[in-house]
């Protein structure tokens, strides 16, 4: 347990490269999808507690308020906290931060994702414990994955100097965005680069005024709301739909107020079922997440989700099939991704009750 | 209408190639694989009519008879006959033979399998009535496709001398087995060579007398069936398995007693889900058996047969889906063939509920 520190759980974002699994009512955040027998919210609460104790708070949309108290039942009701709309990570952090402010002056909060995937809890409790030592001193301190492969899924974050008192934690020269798998290659041949997978470590009092710099009227909105819960509704839907990376982190990085402390544990956002795929691969030809003993297989690969129904797959490498009640999705690992476009052809149809 | 002519359709063959659209309790011919409101067996009945009126018979297995006469309701009861077993086709069209033998002593039959596809009615009837000009003189006619492409999934008819009288009808000189696609190449360069489609057309008394040559027994058991129908379920069990190929066909045409008839229309029997999707490509680069507005291609080739649920089809070419509601295939075009291996797998797994 750390002292005084509180774990924040953004739950949003219905992305849809995760279809048919992942629907708007019932994002990913809410599904087992490792086979493990917890949800990853579950599974990111299983990671938050043995750090912060009860001191957590879920930040999601009104529509899954419900589920993630059902699937959290232990969490007081006041630890979860609607979103009347979604309107990005800078509203949804900034939002608990305001209201961790109030609360406990001695806060140091920790943003983590609801659906990541992490299985290396004392490499992720070191990590953390030494980026809220950093947090402490006022720095906004992300936590920066050592990169595996050349991604060119997500962002990088360039390491600057090395910061005094802390090893291994530097400050942060600059955020860059998602790049080429080319520039990827380099940044890796080069070194000093490490994954950007939005975890913050910050007392709630930098982050805002930090957000104050540049954004005054929303840090002021933001500290208002936590002044006058009730003002929630009237005021979320004038708050900018932005993202903390680029309200606060990169003009912070730019002013040179934010630190980096490097996390060497193995990190997945599951971004896609190729993704998902390469998590989940055993020894088995064919990866299956699921009742294996309904998978038939003959000389194929790749990644078979099933909901109890028989699914024999023939002759295909690095195939994905996806079954699930009303919705079957067979597609490969290398264009997975452009299950977007089934998504956004559905919800033009009007087969909204399918997305 | 042709008269004396009796229409003889062999429903068995419960084949694994088309799992999971056809069963062990649900074979083909009782599909409607060709999105047309049809069952195959109902198209073959209604291509049949024009021919041969109401005398047709159709011989299928025990577990099917009540299917059939569902399908068919304007059929009398005794125009099923229900084999106590499956014996190949010898012995079924064998007893079909036999019984008219006795009713109608000026028939000529023909025997149609109840799961080809045929369109060309026109073209179709007109082979018919030349295979049973042919027939009434005693010969054993067989209706030889003309090839449209090298296959090497059907035996091979090789014409001899032409036969007098009877324009484009010849000899057969021989059937010749399934041959490599090299070889059936060779046979189209050559010229002379018809697929054999097992259509034959043939007087029942020459039918029983040239298996009395070479098989005497059976025969006379086929006949003595005929003459006392109550041994039916005593006798049949001891009748040899064997195709009326073998019994008979080939055995006659190395003694000069078959003839052939050239048939130019188009024909499939639908060996597997290859051969479907070739049966029903459309201009769509995406084939769909069943609701197409449920079916969601996205730079994707092949067959996709749902029963209505949604799929969703992604970068994939030449690859086949097939949705049932208890089970799902899915392969390529190019190893289509292979799913008689899940069947295998699954009938060795204990579950025979699915095959």
């Amino acid at each position: 347990m750390i002292d005084n520190f509180w774990a924040v759980v953004p739950a949003g974002g219905a992305g849809t490269r995760l279809w048919p699994v992942s629907r708007a009512g019932a994002p990913k955040f809410l599904r087992d999808l490792r086979g493990s027998g917890r949800t990853l919210i579950q599974e990111t609460h299983d990671r938050l507690t043995p750090l912060a104790g009860d001191r957590l708070m879920v930040v999601t949309g009104t529509a899954h308020a419900a589920a993630v108290a059902d699937q959290l039942p232990g969490l007081p009701a006041d630890a979860i906290i609607a979103e009347p709309s979604a309107r990005d990570s800078m509203a949804a952090i900034g939002l608990a931060a305001a209201l961790l402010e109030r609360r406990d002056p001695d806060a140091v909060m920790g943003s983590f994702a609801a659906d990541h995937v992490i299985t290396d809890q004392q490499g992720f409790a070191e990590a953390v414990g030494t980026a809220v030592a950093v947090a402490r001193e006022g720095w906004l301190v992300t936590l920066g994955i050592e990169p595996t492969f050349p991604s060119s899924a997500f962002g990088y974050i360039r390491s600057g100097a090395d910061l005094d008192g802390h090893p291994g934690a530097q400050r942060v020269a600059a955020f860059v965005e998602k790049p080429s798998v080319e520039v990827a290659t380099g940044y890796l041949a080069e070194g000093g680069y490490r994954w950007n997978a939005g975890m913050f470590v910050v007392r709630p009092t930098v982050l805002l005024d930090l957000l104050a710099e540049w954004h005054p009227r929303f840090a002021a909105s933001l500290r208002a709301i936590a002044a006058e819960p009730d003002t929630l509704a009237t005021v979320w839907p004038s708050l900018p739909k932005i993202a903390l990376d680029h309200a606060v982190a990169e003009p912070a990085a730019d002013a040179g107020r934010v630190a980096t402390v490097p996390a060497s544990f193995a990190w997945d956002d599951i971004g896609d079922f190729d993704s998902l795929a390469t998590l989940l691969a055993g020894d088995e030809p064919m990866t299956v997440l699921g009742d294996a003993a309904a998978v038939h297989a003959v000389d194929a690969t790749g990644l078979v989700v099933t909901a109890g129904r028989t699914v024999a797959v023939v002759g295909l490498e690095d195939v994905v099939v996806v079954d699930t009640p009303d919705a079957l999705l067979v597609t490969s690992r290398a264009r997975a991704q452009e299950v977007k476009a089934v998504v956004a052809a559905l919800k033009e149809s009007g087969r909204t009750d399918l997305v």
